[in-house]
Parts: structure tokens; sequence; C-alpha cells
């Protein structure tokens, strides 16, 4: 097993970098939960809050009378999808003309359906995701090639200079955001077709291979991302070409390039966790080389989960946990364990006992 | 590819089960940090503090005075790594006799390290592990075969009857703890002859696949474990036997099967993530299947790194933060990032915003 020696610093720094927010994002100033149909789909800064004040009709902006945490929640006057949609984007169209987000300055005319519990409750510009810190989802291919000489190797691509985010960057060698409509290997399938030309008989071969979640903050605002990851082991002689624009170039590279090229300024932030895992699932980053290795690993997938569920919400888990628990102080013996036992039961801020 | 078509819910409820702990846990009574020369190296109940009270010369019982928190903190009197580990052993071999705690009836005589940022603070009787809330480390071989027409087969063992922990349970192929003196690569190749008889011919071929970390309660105590994960593809014809008298039958499943007799009362509930991780990254547990799939893969990796920051540590950090933000309150801008970027950070409450 040819392993890549990586120096342990740079990787954890990496996997800080990349949550940032969620390292520390939460004690910078007045963060609201951004609330729908009284579920919590997103998460807003000041710098937003500020703007959206000026649509009293539209944002509702309180504190909760438990908590007394200050929240943002969209008019429950609303009455359906469509409704909560099209209010919102008339929102997000001036504030886009009043050119104060850079995030909107990249506006696809794409949109992202936001939900709670899989219950779809608007779709949003693309775009505008960022500043509402809403759950991002989308899915990444790790091309790969098996090098009699020279190893695993990795295709890359080098996305478009005229592309609304990250122009000219270096990133994996198929990604694509989740849009209404489209299942997720559909949507790697399709990006696939666009991105790299992959013929279908090449693209059966797609393997899924989990996911990958942090929480980064950039000056577009806040990405809150999972990102569904596939492989897809492709012949030697195979070589992508880019069919719609987006991509200016592509280039192999054996694991141990692959990842210098992640260190440098030339990657794509966002897009290295999902090389870093495809490369401890193939062996080529290890526990015994990476000293934080347990702490990389779960910088890959922080619990975004538990990270959206608004404080009322929690309070009344609590509440239902401590009678369920008054009821049965049992705890499963070893030795007659039943594995089909029903704990319907949501994460409590990570397991942290609440301060008093 | 084949997908097992596994029902949401079961997998979610077993997800929950073997986090038992991580999801509920730290709002049932009292769970106090223990200390060992200033930093948290694990965290003791109730029932476990009531008997370190009467050993007032090996353990302090006190409140901290910053956060009025209640700690048990190993005497920080005990010079060194030796000296802490004889007086923590006596009192284990007191309570043992006492046959206070069923955990201890399962001693071993074989040691693990507990460690605090990759420092050696002192090594604790494996049995006793479990009382002290110590993270437990340990491997777990996936061995699999494809076959060609049951497609991906997994090997299971039977563990012996005679076993402490899980006696008679199915459980992966191969696993162990890690302990004092052996690497990672090094156990699992170790474990893999002992328990399974694996030649080094066909050994050379384990590939390191990351790790999975949960949080787990049962009768015998706390089960904050991470474990390294190493696949193995076998040949056809290869059956493994046991050679150490811990195993009593070694069984091969198609990956449909396997994932039923992991629903089974008769598997091991903490070897479980590791076959679920196992079936995801292989694609035979996918997103398009399973509703609930971020949750799982969340699940499978809990941030248990930020469980084990002691309050004031956590303060001491906040402070530092607070200064740092002062001094440069400065985002990444996605056009001009640098991945080489210096943030020495940990994570913290997992991003949770302080409770007043």
């Amino acid at each position: 097993m040819s392993s890549t020696e990586v120096k342990l610093s740079r990787l954890l720094i990496l996997a800080q970098k990349f949550n940032n927010f969620y390292l520390t994002g939460f004690h910078k100033g007045d963060i609201r939960p951004f609330l729908v149909e009284g579920q919590q789909v997103g998460l807003i800064k000041s710098d937003v809050l500020k703007q959206l004040v000026k649509y009293p009709e539209v944002f509702c902006i309180r504190d909760c009378e438990q908590t007394k945490q200050g929240l943002v929640e969209l008019n429950p006057a609303f009455r359906d999808y469509n409704e909560r949609t099209e209010q919102l984007e008339k929102v997000l169209r001036n504030l886009r003309s009043e050119e104060l987000f850079p995030a909107l300055q990249g506006w696809r005319d794409e949109y992202f359906e936001v939900k709670s519990d899989h219950r779809a409750l608007l779709k949003m510009e693309r775009a505008a995701t960022p500043l509402f810190g809403v759950r991002k989802y989308g899915v990444d291919i790790n091309g790969y090639v098996r090098h009699p000489t020279q190893g695993l190797c990795i295709w890359l691509q080098q996305r478009s200079n005229t592309k609304e985010t990250w122009p000219g960057k270096w990133d994996n060698m198929v990604g694509g955001g989740l849009s209404v409509g489209f299942g997720i290997k559909e949507t790697a399938i399709k990006e696939a077709a666009e991105e790299a030309s992959i013929p279908s008989d090449l693209v059966k071969n797609l393997v899924s291979a989990g996911c990958v979640s942090f929480f980064f903050e950039s000056r577009q605002g806040l990405f809150p991302n999972t990102e569904y990851v596939f492989d897809l082991e492709l012949p030697l002689d195979f070589v992508p070409h880019n069919a719609d624009g987006e991509v200016q170039a592509f280039e192999l590279l054996p694991a141990k390039e692959c990842v210098e090229r992640v260190f440098t300024p030339d990657f794509k932030t966002t897009s290295a966790p999902v090389v870093i895992d495809f490369l401890i699932r193939h062996g080529h980053i290890t526990a015994d080389d990476v000293v934080d290795f347990t702490q990389i690993v779960e910088l890959l997938h922080v619990p975004l989960q538990s990270l959206y569920i608004y404080k009322t919400r929690l309070e009344q888990i609590q509440k239902q946990q401590k009678q369920q628990q008054q009821q049965q102080e049992k705890l499963p013996n070893d030795e007659s364990n039943c594995n089909c036992g029903s704990l319907p039961i949501k994460p409590l801020e990570n397991g942290h006992k609440k301060a008093a």
C-alpha cells in the first residue's frame, strides 16, 4: 500500500478552513435561525438581516417568546409553496438590483429546493442560498485510473474562467448542485455527460460512496454543504472533454500530486473535502501516517443535522425524552440486545448538556 | 449497481441505537468530566461516582470554580504515567473484587492507553474503560468477495460463547482493540492472523478505508468508540478459520442478507456502524434509496472530538478567538483563497453558540 505521507498539520488546517463557520462562526455576532412554516431551514447573519428588515410584509423579525432568541421568519400568512417562493423571489430580485450582495451577482435562474423533514417548503434561486444559510446539496464524481506504473491517479477539472463562482480554480472531475426535480444519481450522470462527456458505457460503473458534510463561510455567505460522492474508475485511454463550456481543462494526477494540488490556492476550497474523503477511503491517507486522522474524518462529516434544530423544537424533544426516561429507566443489556428497538429521537445539540 | 433496498427507518433507528448516549445521554442525570493532568479524558456517570468518592486519595471530586460544573480529577499530585497507572489500578482491582460493576467481571489484563492531544497520560485495564467513559479505539476488517453470481458478499464471524463481551453474537470478520504499543495497521494484521488465519499473501491487500465514531451506552458503561476500518478483498476459494478460540464460526453472506443479519438481535450492536459504513462506501446503501441517508452518515461519524473538551478550556479558546476576531474581521474571498492559511482552532461544542 503506497501512502502519500501527508503532513498532519496541513490536512487538519485545510479541514478547519472548509469548516471555518462550523468551528467559530456561531461565536461571531448575531446569527439568527431562519424559519419557514415553524421549521428552521437556515441561518441569517446580521448583514443580511439589515436588508431583510426593509421587507416587513415578507419577513417577521422577532424574538422567540420562550428562548428570547432572535428569529427571522418567512411570513406565516403565505399559503403555500408557490406563494412563499414568489414572495421571497421578489425580495431577492430587489436585493440583486441594489447590488448589495456579491453572491446575488452570480444569479443563475436555477432553483434549489428548501426542505424540512423531507417536506418541500419553497424553492430559492441557487445564488441566494448562502445569504440564508440554507443547506445545499450537490454531487461529485471522483474519476480515477489505476495506472500500471504511477498507481492511483485522479482526474481533476479546471473551472472555466467565466464561471460565477471560483473561476479558474481546480476542482473534482465532475460536480454539480442538486436542482429541483432531479435525483441524486441522475444528477451525477447528467453532470458527467455535460462536464466531462463521459459516455453511458462508462458512467454505468459509477459507485455511490457516501457523502461529506462541512460548513464553510466566505464573503459570499454561508455554505452548510452536503456533497454526495461517487467513484468512477476509468480506462487508461479515456480522456474527459468538456461539453458545456464550464470547464477549461482536465488533468490526470497521481494521488500524491493530487494532494499537493488540493493544498494550493488554485484549488476550490469547498471541493477539497471530496478529494480528502476519496484518498482516505482508498487507503492513500491513513491513520498510521496522519496523527490527526480521526479529527479530519470528523470534519468531513460535521453534524449539520443538529445545527438546524430551532431551540423550541429542541426543548419539546427534551421534555418528551424526560417523560420517556421516567417511564423506562432501562438500558440495553449487552447480552440480550435487540437491534430493532424503536428510538425515534433527534440529535440534541450534538449530545451536549444544555447549559442552565 | 445492485441496491439492497433498505428501509430507511430501520437503518436510522439502528444508527440512533448505537448512538444512544450521543443523542440523549447528556440529559440523563449527573455526567461529570474526568480530568487527568488538567485534560478531559473521560465522562463519569453517577453510579461510578458513588464508588469513586470512597477513594479521596486517588480522585478529587469538586466543582469547577469558573463553570460550577462537577468534575472528577485524578489526583494531580501523582507524578507520572506509572504512578497514575498504578494508583488507578489499585482502585479498579478493589472495585472488581467488590463485584459492583459487571464491566469489571470481564477483566482481561490488557491495557488501553489514555491520551490527550497525543500525549499518553496513563494506561487502564481495557474492561474498565466504559466506567470512565474513556475514548476507545479499535480496528475492524471488512472481508469481502466479489461473487460471480451473488455479487458483493461479506464474511462475518460469530463470537465465541466464552467471550466476556457479546458472547455468541455475529460480528465483522476481524476486529480488535488497539492496545498499548501496537500500530493501527499492525493491529489489523495481527488480528487477521489470530482471528481468521489470514495468510500474509492475502493480508498484504488490506486497504485502509477511514474510521467510524459513535457513542453507545449499555449496562456495562459508556462506549465513545472510534473504529479504524480496513477492507480486504478475498479470493472466492478462501475460507477463514479461527486460531485463538475467540470465534466459533464464519459465514459468507450476500450484501442484502448481511444487512438483514445486522438488524437481528444476534448482531453485536457496536459492530453495526462498520458494516453500514462498508455498504455505503461500496454503493449498496445509497442516498437515492434511503431518505435519511445524510443523517445516517453523520451518525457514523459523531464528533467525539468536541465532546471531550472540558468547559474551562473551551472558554479559554472562546476568549482567544474573540481577540483574534477583533484583530482581523476578515473572511476568505472566493476569488483569492489560499488553502494554506493557518487556523489553529479546536471545535467548540460542535459550533454551537454558548447559551448565556
